[in-house]
C-alpha cells in the first residue's frame, strides 16, 4: 500500500514550527509495517490544497492529511476535502452534539465559530477525537482513501493509533502480525548499541526481524520489529531476541515498551514499601517534576527541595554551611520522614553557555544504613548538563532499588 | 517567485529524524521576504526522485533540494539531477582538488568513495561548501532553477546564507519585506481570541496583514504577519495593529515575540531587586522547573519546596497542621529569606483520570506586607489540571509583579 502524508498549515510551511507530526506519523506507521512513500507540505491556501489533494489521490492508496480542522477562517480542510471529492459540506448533528457536551462538561458556552468544526463532506466517515473538538474524518478522493487529522499532537496521536492504523491494516490486506518491542536505555550511544547488537537479526529466520534505533538524549530507544503469521508465532520468535538484547545491553536498559525510567523507580519504591524525598541544585525541581506527576506517586513522594546552591539546599533541610550530598540526603530523610532520600548536586562550569561547557554531578542516595554515591562529569552546554543530571539521578535511584551497581561508567561522561 | 523545498532521504521520510532542515530553510527564506509555497519529501529512490524533480520543475521558479550529496550508494542527488536535466555526469576537477586538500589539511587520506562527490551534472554551477566534502550545485531543470544542498545542518546553513539566498534575491527582484509579530496569551481560547480580534486586518490596507493563531495549551499564540516595501514601511503598518491587539487582549497577553511568561516573571523580580521561593503540591516541582532553568534565575531562585500534601509542604517550611496558602508563603519567605514567596496548592478530585476530572487551584503570593490570593477550579484530567496550575501560578506572579489584577477570570476555569 502506497501511503502519502500531506501536512497543511502556514505555520508548518513557513517553518514557524518544526513539523514533528510528520515524523511521528511516519514512524508510527513504520512500526506497524506500513510504509510512507511521499510527503507533501502546503499552506492554508485553497488552490494549493486542491492541487495537493489531486496529486496525492493520483499516486497513493491512502493519504493522511494533518491540520486545518480548527474553528478559524484559515482552517480549510473540510471545505477543500468536499470540493476535491465533489460533494457538499453538511452539518453533522452527531459531532455538533459531541462538541456541545464537550463544552458543557467544562462549564463553558460553545463559541459560535466552533460550529464550523461540525461541517463535514457528505460522504465523510467520522474518526472520533475523544480529547478535542476537531472532528477527524475519512473519505474517498479519486482512488485513494483520505484520513483527515487534527494538528494538535495529542489529538493526532489518539486518532492515529485508535482510528487510522486499524483501518490501514485492514485495507492493506497483510495477514501478517507485526509486533514492536522497545528497550529504553540510558548511558550508551547509538553507535555503541549498534555494535553491541551486531548480528542479532540472525536469531530470527527469513528476515522477519528488523532492528532500529531512535536517539533522544539522554535516552536511546532500541526497536525490534518482528513479523509473524500470528501473535503466537511473533512471541515465539521474539523470546530469544529479548533475552539476547537484555544480556547485551545489560544494566543500561532502564525500561521496556511503554514503561519509563521514572515508572521503574516508582515501582521499586512501592515494592519496597518506601517513600521518597529529593534535594536538587541546578536541576531546579526537574528531578521531582519527572517523578511526581505519575499516578500513585502522591503516596510515595514526600518532599522535594530545590535551591540555587548547596548552601541553599542545606538551609532548606536544616543544615548550616556546605555539607556533602550524603549529609544532605540524611538530613532530608530525617526531616521529611521519607525512607529514601536522594541529593542531586551539580557544579556547573563558569562562563557563558557553549558546546563544551560542563558540569560535575554528585549524587547521594540514603536509605536507613545504606548509602550509595556517584560522581560524573558531563560536557555539552547548560541544557545538556541539566538533562543529563536529571536522568542520572533517576537512573542511580533505579539501580539502587534494583540492587545494581550505582556507579557504572556511561558513554556520556568524561573520564 | 514560487519556491519549493524538496527534502530527500529515507531517514527523513520514515521519521527517524525530525525534519528540522525544512523549517530552517523556510524560516530563513521568510526572513528575507522569500515565500515557500510547496514542500515535498521523498526517500532515496530513483523513480520517486525523478518524479519529484519533474513536478517541482513544473510548478516552481526555484527549488531547494536538501540531502543526497554524500559519498554512499544511497546518495542519489547528482545522478538524478543529471538525468532530470538530460545532461551527463562529469568529474569536477575543481571539487576533487578541494576535497583532496580538505582531507590533507586533516592529515587523512581521502577514501575512494568520496570521489563520487565530485561527479556533477555537466551544466552545474558549483555552490561552495567551506565546512564539508559535499559539493553544492545549481542547475536548470525545465523552467526552474534547482539548488542542491547537503543534509548536514551546519553545511546547509552556510550554503543557504552565503550562496543561495543572494542568488534567490537577485532572481526575485522583489523589494518586499515581511515581518512576523507574535503575542503569547494565557486565559483565552483560540475561538474567543478570534472573536476579540475580528476585523483587525482592516487596520492595514491592501491585504498586507495576515492574522493567525497557534494554540498550545495553556498558552495561545497570536501571529500577525505584515508585508511592506521596507522595514520602515512594515513598522509603520504594524504600530496601530500592535496597539489594538494589546488593547483587545489586555492583561491576558503574558509576553511578546521571543519572550516567555517565565522570562517576564524573572524580569519583574530582577527589576524589583527581589528573590523568589516557591511551594507546590500536586505540580510537584513543575513551577520551579519552569522558572529555574533560565539564565540569570540562579541569582533569584532561592528555594523550591514540593510535597504530596499541604501538610507535607507545611512541614517543609516548619509549620504544623494544615495552614492556608498565605501562611505557607509567609513561613517560606521567612525560612528562605526570599523577598517574594508563592504557594501553588492543588486539591485534585478523587477517582481515576478522566476528561472531566478537575482540581481546585489555590495560589497565594506574599512580598513583605503585600498579599494576593487566587482560587480557581479547572477541569480536563490530571495533566490538564497540572499544566493549568503551573501556568496560573506563573501568570499570577507576573500580574502581581506588574500590578495587574491577580484574580481575573479566565476561559479555562469553571465558575
Amino acid at each position: 500500500m502506497r501511503i502519502e502524508i500531506l501536512c497543511t498549515g502556514d505555520e508548518v510551511l513557513t517553518g514557524k514550527i518544526v513539523n514533528s507530526n510528520f515524523s511521528y506519523i511516519s514512524q508510527k506507521l513504520e512500526d506497524f509495517g506500513l510504509t510512507v512513500v511521499w510527503g507533501t507540505t502546503v499552506g492554508d491556501d485553497r488552490e494549493k490544497l486542491l492541487e495537493a489533494f489531486r496529486l496525492a489521490a493520483g499516486r497513493a492508496d491512502a493519504v493522511i492529511v494533518n491540520g486545518g480542522l480548527g474553528p478559524t477562517v484559515d482552517d480549510l480542510s473540510q471545505e477543500m476535502a468536499a470540493r476535491a471529492a465533489g460533494v457538499e459540506l453538511v452539518l453533522s448533528e452527531e459531532w455538533l452534539e459531541k462538541m456541545e457536551s464537550y463544552f458543557q462538561r467544562r462549564s463553558r458556552i460553545m463559541p459560535p465559530n466552533n460550529r464550523k468544526q461540525a461541517m463535514l463532506p457528505s460522504t465523510a466517515e467520522i474518526l472520533d477525537n475523544p480529547v478535542g473538538t476537531a472532528c477527524g474524518f475519512a473519505l474517498d478522493i479519486g482512488g485513494a482513501r483520505f484520513f483527515f487529522t487534527p494538528g494538535v499532537p495529542r489529538e493526532l496521536r489518539r486518532m492515529l493509533e485508535e482510528q487510522i492504523i486499524p483501518r490501514l491494516l485492514a485495507r492493506s490486506g497483510i495477514q501478517a502480525v507485526i509486533h514492536l518491542k522497545r528497550f529504553h536505555s540510558y548511558g550508551i550511544g547509538e553507535s555503541r548499541a549498534d555494535t553491541l547488537l551486531a548480528g542479532i537479526e540472525e536469531l530470527v529466520p527469513d528476515g522477519a526481524m528488523k532492528l532500529g534505533f531512535r536517539a533522544h538524549y539522554p535516552q536511546l530507544e532500541t526497536k525490534i520489529t518482528i513479523r509473524g503469521t500470528d501473535m503466537d508465532d511473533v512471541l515465539r520468535k521474539l523470546e530469544p531476541v529479548t533475552a539476547e538484547v537484555r544480556a547485551r545491553l545489560g544494566n543500561f536498559i532502564v525500561s521496556e515498551d511503554d514503561r519509563t525510567l521514572e515508572g521503574e523507580v516508582l515501582g521499586g519504591l512501592v515494592a519496597a514499601g518506601g517513600t521518597l524525598a529529593l534535594a536538587e541544585t541546578f536541576t531546579g525541581g526537574q528531578v521531582a517534576a519527572r517523578f511526581s506527576p505519575q499516578p500513585g506517586a502522591e503516596r510515595v513522594f514526600v518532599r522535594g527541595v530545590a535551591a540555587r546552591s548547596v548552601a541553599g539546599v542545606a538551609a532548606a533541610v536544616g543544615l548550616a554551611g556546605e555539607p556533602d550530598g550524603v549529609e544532605i540526603a540524611r538530613a532530608l530523610a530525617a526531616a521529611s520522614g521519607a525512607s529514601h532520600a536522594m541529593a542531586v548536586l551539580v557544579d556547573l562550569d563558569e562562563g557563558s553557555d557553549r558546546i563544551d561547557l560542563g558540569g560535575t554531578i554528585r549524587i547521594a542516595i540514603v536509605a536507613g544504613d545504606r548509602v550509595e554515591t556517584r560522581e560524573a562529569r558531563v560536557l555539552g552546554g547548560r541544557e545538556w548538563v541539566r538533562l543529563g543530571a536529571t536522568e542520572m539521578g533517576l537512573d542511580c535511584l533505579r539501580r539502587f532499588l534494583l540492587g545494581l551497581p550505582v556507579a557504572e561508567r556511561i558513554d556520556f561522561e568524561k573520564v
